[in-house]
C-alpha cells in the first residue's frame, strides 16, 4: 500500500533525528560512545528491585500486573507528593500529580494539551532534543533564548517575549531545564530562577520546568538546586520529575506536578495516549521510595558522576587544542563543547568516527536554523579511563582537522 | 494561573469519559462491578514472572533497567515476529514490528500519523471506547457501520464509503476488532473478513485491525480467528497485538505489525511519545514468549473465561425479563445487552447502583449522537457466583423499572 499519500501533516513533518542516523555509525567495535545520555549501567539498582519484588504478596503482585488508574498508582502518588514537599520544597496546596510514562510522555501530553499550530514555545539555547521534537510534532514554532554560565538570560527572554507579542503571535509556554541542562550542563542561578518566575507572572506565560537531573548535583547542596516550582504560588509552573536517573530509565516512570485543573486535563489526554503507566514499574518505584532506597542510591551516584565529570574536564584541559571551550557542570551527565573557529561539528564527528569515538553534534539541540558550533559529550555510562581516552581521541581528530 | 485560556483546541474537546464519571459511583462496598474490562486477577502469572526475573544475569538486568531503542527490545521483536508467522499466519515479508506501550499507544500513534482534522475513521457499531477517544482527540470524524451476528456488514460499509467519498470527504482508515469485539463480543466471520479486505483494496483504504483477544477463544479453534492481516498481501492492514490479556495489562506491552515504511514513520512518532516502552516489561515479555509460557497460560484462561461467560449467559437466560437481548460471544470478555423498549441504559444504571451492581452504558462505545439502547457487561475478573448474582441484581433493577 502506498502510505505516503495517507500520512497526516504532522507525520509528514517527522524527520529521523540526527542522533538516530548518527547512531548507526557508532555500532563498530571498540568505539567509545559519548553520544547517548544514559545513566551508569554498572550501578543500576537491580538487586534492590529484585528484593522489592521478592517481598510482594498476592495483593501487591496483582496491583503490579493488573490495569491501574490513568492518574497513577495511588500509593506512589502519595510518596511523590511527600518527596516534592520534603525534598523539593514544593507546596502541594492546590497542586496535583500525574504519573507519566517517563518525562518524554509528560512533554508530549503538555504539548498536546497546550499547543495549537504556529504558537511559540521559548526554549533555552541549547535545549533537550526530545522536548524540541515534541513541540515541533504539534506544529509549534520553537524559539531559543541564549544562556550564559548562569543559565537563561532573563533580559533576552523578556525582549524576545515582547517581540513575539508585538508580532501578534502567542507564546504558549517557556521550557527550561534549570539544573544541569541537557545538553549544556549549565545551571540556572537562584537569582535567575526568580527573574524567570517574575517574567512568567508578568506576561502570564506558564513555565514548563523539566528536572530529571536535580538530585545529581556534585557541587554545593540540595538547596542550591531547588526548582522554580518551589517559589511558585500562582500555579504558573508545570514541574516534571523522573525516576530515570535516580532509579532506572528502563522502567519509564516520570511525573507532572501542576495546578489541579491542569492535571485533570493532562490525565484525560494521557488516557488516550497509553491508558496508564506500567503498574509493574509504578509499584516498584513506590516500594523504592517508601523503603528509603533513593537517598542512598542518589548519594552514591553523586560521587560516581563527580568523578566521571572531573575525569572529562581534566582530559579536556589536558588534550584539547586552543580555541576550544566547554562548560563546567555542577551536576548531571553532560558537557557542551564549542568548536574553535573554522571547524564544523559535522566534520569533527566524521573524523572522530575514524578515531573510534562518537558524540552528538549540537544541531539536534538547537531550534531550526540556529547556527551550530557545538558538540555534546556524556560521561554517565563510561568508566573513567574510557572517558579520558574518548576525549583524547576527539582531540586527536580535532588536531588533525586543524592542521589541514 | 488561568489555564482555561491556554488549552489547545484538541484539549478543549477532551471530555471526561462516561466510564470515568460512573466509575466514581461504583466504589461502594459490596458492589459487583461488571464495568472494567479487566482480565482475571486471580490468575495473573506473577509466579512465572518472578521466576523469569530470578534468572537474570548482569547483562539481562542491565538491559531491563537501561534505556532501549524506540522500536523495541530486539530479541522481543524477533519472538513476536515468529509468533505472528506461526500462530497468526501473517507473512512478515515486507512487514515490520514496533513495540508500543499497550495497544492504546498504538492507536494514538496511528491516529497521529494518519489523521488530519475532519478526516473520517469508520468504526464498527459498537467499538472500543479507547479507540474512539483517540480518533476524536485528533479531531477526526468517527462514523459507525452496523454489525450483525457475523460482525461488520460489508454492504453497509461499502455504501458508507461511497457516500462519504461522494461528499468529497476522506475516509482515512477502517478500524475493526474482528475477534470478540469490545464491547459487543461479536466475531467477524471468515467470509466477512475477506469481504472487508476486498473493500479495503478496492477503495485503497487501510484497515486497522485491533486483536487483543484473538487467543482467548472458547469455541472452535485458532484457525477460525486468524486475523485479516493473514490474508493481506498488499500491506493494507495495520495489525495491533497486545500482551494485556495473555500475560498482564499492568506491563503495558503491545505491538504494531505493518508495512516497513509505515513502521518507520510510527517509530519516529513513538520516539516523541515516550522514547521507548519500558524495557523491564519488554524483557519479561520476551522471556515469557521464549520460555513457552504463553501457550499454557492461554489454554488455562480459555477454560476459565468459557466457564465465566457461560455463567453469565445462563444467568441472563434465567433472570432477564422478556424483550432483553444479548450477544453470545465465542471468546473474549464482553457481553452486549440490548434494553427492552421504554428503558434507557442510564436509568437502568442508576437503579442498578441501588442494587449494588455496575456496568458501562453503551453510549461510550458509539459514535457521537448514535442512539444508545445498550449496556456492556464483563465477566473477566469476577468469580462465577458473583457473575450470577450480578446479573440477578441487574434483572431485579430492570424489573423494577418495567413495573413503574
Amino acid at each position: 500500500m502506498d502510505f505516503s499519500a495517507l500520512y497526516s501533516y504532522s507525520a509528514l513533518s517527522l524527520k529521523s533525528s540526527k542522533i538516530r542516523e548518527l547512531f548507526k555509525l557508532t555500532k563498530q567495535k571498540g568505539l567509545i560512545s559519548m553520544a547517548g545520555g544514559m545513566p551508569d549501567s554498572q550501578n543500576l539498582p537491580f538487586d534492590i528491585i529484585k528484593e522489592i519484588i521478592s517481598k510482594w504478596d498476592k495483593t501487591k503482585s496483582t496491583q503490579a500486573l493488573q490495569y491501574g488508574t490513568t492518574k497513577g498508582f495511588p500509593p506512589l502518588l502519595e510518596e511523590i507528593g511527600t518527596l516534592m514537599e520534603k525534598n523539593k520544597k514544593i507546596s502541594m496546596d492546590g497542586q496535583d500529580i500525574l504519573i507519566t510514562t517517563g518525562s518524554q510522555q509528560a512533554l508530549s501530553i503538555i504539548s498536546k494539551v497546550l499547543l495549537n499550530r504556529d504558537e511559540v514555545v521559548i526554549v533555552e539555547i541549547p535545549s533537550f532534543i526530545g522536548a524540541i521534537a515534541s513541540f515541533y510534532s504539534y506544529n509549534a514554532k520553537v524559539v531559543g533564548v541564549e544562556m550564559d554560565e548562569e543559565g537563561l538570560i532573563p533580559e533576552k527572554l523578556e525582549s524576545m517575549i515582547k517581540r513575539i507579542k508585538d508580532e501578534g503571535r502567542v507564546v504558549k509556554f517557556i521550557y527550561t531545564i534549570p539544573n544541569f541542562n541537557n545538553p549544556s550542563g549549565v545551571t540556572l542561578s537562584p537569582r535567575r530562577r526568580r527573574a524567570l518566575k517574575e517574567i512568567s507572572d508578568k506576561y502570564n506565560i506558564p513555565i514548563v520546568e523539566d528536572d530529571p537531573y536535580g538530585d545529581l548535583f556534585f557541587e554545593g547542596k540540595a538547596e542550591d538546586y531547588l526548582p522554580i516550582k518551589s517559589i511558585d504560588i500562582d500555579g504558573n509552573v508545570i514541574y516534571l520529575g523522573s525516576f530515570s536517573k535516580v532509579l532506572s530509565p528502563g522502567m519509564r516512570v516520570g511525573w507532572i506536578v501542576a495546578q489541579e485543573d491542569f492535571i485533570a486535563k493532562a490525565e484525560l489526554q494521557k488516557q488516550s495516549f497509553d491508558a496508564c503507566t506500567p503498574l509493574l514499574s509504578q509499584v516498584i518505584a513506590h516500594d523504592y521510595l517508601a523503603g528509603g532506597y533513593m537517598t542512598g542510591f542518589v548519594e552514591k551516584m553523586r560521587n560516581i558522576y563527580r568523578e566521571k565529570c572531573n575525569a572529562m574536564l581534566e582530559a579536556l584541559q589536558e588534550y584539547m587544542p586552543e580555541g576550544v571551550r566547554w562548560t563546567k557542570p555542577k551536576g548531571g551527565l553532560f558537557v557542551w563543547v564549542t568548536m574553535p573557529d573554522g571547524i564544523t561539528p559535522e566534520e569533527l564527528f566524521m573524523e572522530s568516527i575514524n578515531e573510534k569515538v562518537a558524540f552528538v553534534t549540537g544541531d539536534a539541540f538547537l531550534p531550526e536554523d540556529y547556527p551550530n558550533r557545538f558538540i555534546r559529550l556524556t560521561y554517565g555510562d563510561l568508566p573513567v579511563e574510557r572517558i579520558r581516552e574518548g576525549v583524547r581521541r576527539i582531540a586527536k581528530a580535532l588536531n588533525k582537522l586543524l592542521r589541514v
